[in-house]
């Protein structure tokens, strides 16, 4: 990549169960004005097409673990999402030297995430804009750390800059106007940054980044046929990103008992309650929180 | 039916995406002395077996939709869900001699229906019986006429005493232990007012009961291509229950523009945002609030 960002993408239905994405895209397809910028040309991608309007997460596989080099360089799968994944290799990628210079990847959770920012690597620029969002409404969040170095199975692993997005809380299959709004206002953030950084004139930056980084996932307890035994806690449910210090609740079983965090060590929850997340065994992920330094 | 309850069934999974009904019927299942009362039986149903896992709400068709008099009677009719609530009707029915007393079908919604009570039939027993609900908790609604008449095609309507449960918000596929445990709480409740009704004890019913008569729907604006052009409002999301006057936004567009609500007649919004209903054309139900002379 050359210093400057000539192509951004902004891809929308990832999962088409997540609504937002799907709908600003088509917004930005009505209006694309919206997206103009002087310094780079930027385009709107509909991921799983075959997807949308299904209600589904995906057809066969999902298209957001489909980008590992082995599967795009695989022409025995030939899964829809498969197929698509190696269509928007072509499209965006290949990974080596892609034709996108920032892919946004636009996508909601069932948990509270807030407006969460996931980087797609630590490259000091998306860190930079990362701490940049911060600045602009109090529920951005930056999280650190899932995976996308360049053999990671994400659609943004397809070029090193770029983001995803989550916002939540918000169920599958439905819009919600705040966080549809929060999303775009997201959106245009980043453009206006990439356009300011193309032109010399960066944009104010905080000397440090609040990040949550990745640790561990923990699964539901379940029983041996696989069934979860226990629910989050409600003192859990919805405190994405706030500390859970040794001998606070997580889960609540089905009969009533409670199950405590028992390290020592102060986490920081995020995609707590995640409805995609059940059948992987994920009932959240653990981060820990982090002051970096930006310059 | 004879004046004395012999048989009660719970049913859960009517909507295998509706994780709360599931799980308590399993509960159930694995404690049945929780269901023991002494006047009558009480059975457990897990009604869209086959769905169950998929995450969807139904396979083929929906089963909350396959109980009409017609369908159960066409044998041409060789969906899942068809050849289910035929057996359902087997084992709960027919309407004209239910070998079911009582059924309490358990659903949740994407939308605030905080914890609702949708009685079968306007039947003086499941109106005394929702006033008593009512009692119990401050979030507990009445809402009335989705129709269970004979011909109905709901399963509930196969025996005119009993109710269906509609608690929200919560995404689908996801568990929520505060709603798990409300409507847990409102199933023993109900059995415990049943046990006391046949025993010639009534729980004391308040003299008035509140509640939310069904009016109609209003679908989402949508353009030639029947795509949605707005979102509920953020005024109006979650506001379930909540009076809306002439003149309170209802929905924005994409664009941002605001559409109010014109009538004069101020009404009562219910299945705000339900996801199941953009592809009927739902994007709420309003209601009228009555107060209803129980004795």
């Amino acid at each position: 990549m050359s210093n400057q960002i000539c192509v951004v993408t902004i891809v929308g239905s990832t999962h088409p169960n997540e609504l937002i994405g799907y709908h600003l895209v088509k917004k930005f397809e009505q209006f694309p004005e919206l997206l103009q910028r002087d310094s780079f040309k930027c385009e709107t991608v509909l991921a799983n097409i075959k997807g949308i309007g299904t209600g589904l997460r995906y057809l066969d596989r999902d298209l957001n673990r489909c980008f590992g080099n082995e599967d795009l360089a695989n022409l025995k799968l030939t899964s829809y999402e498969d197929i698509r994944a190696k269509q928007l290799n072509t499209l965006l990628g290949p990974k080596d030297r892609p034709k996108s210079d920032f892919i946004i990847d636009l996508h909601s959770s069932t948990a509270n995430m807030a407006l969460s920012i996931l980087p797609t690597t630590k490259h000091p620029f998306n860190l930079k804009l990362a701490a940049y969002l911060t600045t602009l409404h109090p529920a951005v969040r930056v999280l650190l750390g899932v995976d996308c170095t360049q053999n990671a199975p994400r659609l943004r692993s397809l070029t090193p800059l770029g983001c995803a997005i989550e916002v939540g809380p918000i169920a599958n299959n439905v819009l919600n106007a705040d966080l549809f709004m929060q999303t775009e206002m997201i959106v245009h953030s980043i453009l206006n940054y990439i356009d300011a950084e193309n032109k010399g004139k960066s944009l104010p930056v905080p000397s440090t980044l609040t990040a949550y980084q990745s640790l561990f996932s923990i699964d539901y307890p379940r029983d041996s046929s696989n069934e979860i035994q226990a629910m989050i806690h409600p003192q859990l449910q919805g405190q994405d990103y706030e500390p859970l210090y040794k001998g606070d609740p997580i889960f609540l079983t089905f009969s009533g008992e409670k199950i405590d965090y028992e390290s020592e060590s102060t986490v920081y929850p995020a995609f707590v309650n995640e409805a995609a997340y059940y059948s992987q065994g994920v009932a959240m992920t653990l981060t820990q929180k982090e002051e970096i330094e930006i310059w």
